[in-house]
């Protein structure tokens, strides 16, 4: 579960727009394929259950391809793809998302931010971990800047009438974010293409919501019922070798010499394995203070026991 | 195939570098999943064999995810993933190519441009219908501005030291492709993981050639060895009213508001299609005359028939 969401996901607990009793339901199967109603549970535990059915398959007949509809927001989406890892087996994970992405040459938010995430398993532990959303940023970067008083790079996000813009206010306030790709002339109908072809995976595959219809983000006035779409692919059935092929890939990008010294290339998956070995350095998750009075002051309102004062204060 | 690679086919074909006779072979097999030897055939042969393998099995069990090593350049990815739209089935192609991009951060072409098709029917023969490579453009893009003596947007290709330039001659003479989303700042690196996702599923999963070990562009001195990856889905093993759906998501981006007027929100596919039509009514497909004398070269040396006059010269 993503730690900023919390609110939202208390939220859909308390007014009861979540379920949270009962399990999701697997409603057609093939040795290969299922179609699960996640019942409108929280989405980890839409998202474990059918990650996990995926690699089952994947174990017998090589594939596992299972969505899902009635799901919620499931959080990261390389969490998914990574339980694959453990099984040296190959993840995926493709989730819609409420709509945020003004389509090339459009103006209206007709996609979400749609992510999708693939892991691979190499030698030794490593391995090559993509997740990415198919817009060109998250959202929560132009909301950083707007905070800031900063300007966008050009690419980021357009105005209400399509245009693109570096005013982050304009993207916030009936603007949306672009594809991947930025404007058109950049190529920005490439990442329009990929944020759709999620968007079939998830909610047109699965009959759940899907595009514009999708709740507006962080407004839980109504029950979410996102498609989402788990993959596991084993390479046993494939050619032999498949470990040794996917480190010596990760080799070729690492060790090539860098356009800037000091700035090595770096495989998908390395910013975020950098960051867990500094946080276990340092005995723990850094959080701004903003974010634990963030979670303080939730957690207080439901009653919980709130994180403890902590002397081991990281400048970062 | 492509018209303006016929040399390259033909020259495969003369010095013996690719093979003529034979068949392409299962090697591996499970109900949902194949491994199969290309055996060296030209790529469109291997192509077809196992997009059809790959439906025959996701007619069994729901889905087929079929690899090959040991193939050549397939022409147009999106001419596989397609062929599963007339069995009313989802349709996905992928394969590795000679390197030519460079990573985000890096200064060698360690990546093909390796393109990604995803095929998706729509109802009344509508479809969804993406193919794209996994760099910013095409090399023949940058070639075409050269030759212009045009320079190149910001954020196509890179110089031989792994910076972003607008000299073409400059990317390709030892500089190279940059990924979908052009530098690091504008978001290359999701661009960098999608075209290493397409090598795991291709050179990787199949044990073919890959990254850097892939012969260099239109050099035939060597077997190619390429991998490739086609992918079908039934979409009667999920949610019935698939294609209805994909009607309506396909309308929602098309029927919106576009930001410039006259220049209507296009669906994946959509330019291929007006250019189809195009083709109809003018009663064939238009080749410059270039192309024309190019092809009739080459046909010379083989001794086979020109293409003939043709009266019907458009202007374009």
């Amino acid at each position: 579960m993503c730690v900023l969401l919390t609110d939202m996901y208390l939220k859909d607990i308390q007014t009861g727009v979540c379920a949270v009793e009962g399990e999701p339901v697997v409603e057609k199967e093939s040795a290969a394929t299922a179609l699960v109603d996640g019942n409108n549970l929280l989405g980890p535990v839409v998202g474990n259950f059918c990650m996990n059915l995926a690699i089952r398959k994947a174990k017998e007949v090589g594939i596992g391809w299972v969505v899902a509809h009635g799901s919620n927001h499931f959080g990261i989406a390389g969490y998914y793809s990574m339980q694959a890892l453990k099984e040296n087996m190959i993840g995926m994970s493709f989730t819609n998302t409420s709509p945020l992405v003004v389509p090339t040459r459009g103006k209206e938010r007709t996609l979400g931010t749609n992510p999708l995430s693939v892991a691979a398993p190499a030698e030794h532990g490593d391995s090559f971990v993509l997740d990415t959303a198919t817009s060109a940023v998250a959202l929560g970067k132009v909301e950083l800047n707007e905070r800031r008083g900063d300007p966008i790079p050009d690419g980021w996000g357009c105005d209400p009438e399509g245009h693109v813009t570096t005013d982050p206010k304009s993207v916030l306030t009936g603007g949306g974010l672009v594809p991947i790709g930025g404007s058109e002339a950049t190529g920005g109908y490439k990442g329009y293409g990929l944020g759709m072809m999620v968007e079939v995976f998830c909610g047109i595959l699965a009959g759940a919501q899907y595009s514009k219809y999708v709740r507006t983000w962080k407004v839980t006035d109504r029950v979410a019922n996102l498609g989402q779409c788990f993959v596991a692919i084993n390479p046993e059935n494939f050619a032999p070798g498949f470990n040794e092929r996917m480190s010596d890939l990760l080799s070729i990008q690492r060790d090539q010499d860098p356009a800037e010294p000091g700035s090595p290339v770096l495989a998908p998956g390395d910013p975020e394995r950098l960051n867990m070995k500094k946080c276990e350095e340092i005995g723990g998750i850094p959080y701004h203070i903003n974010v634990v009075k963030y979670i303080n002051d939730y957690v207080k309102k439901i009653g919980i026991s709130q994180l403890l004062p902590c002397d081991n204060v990281v400048s970062v």
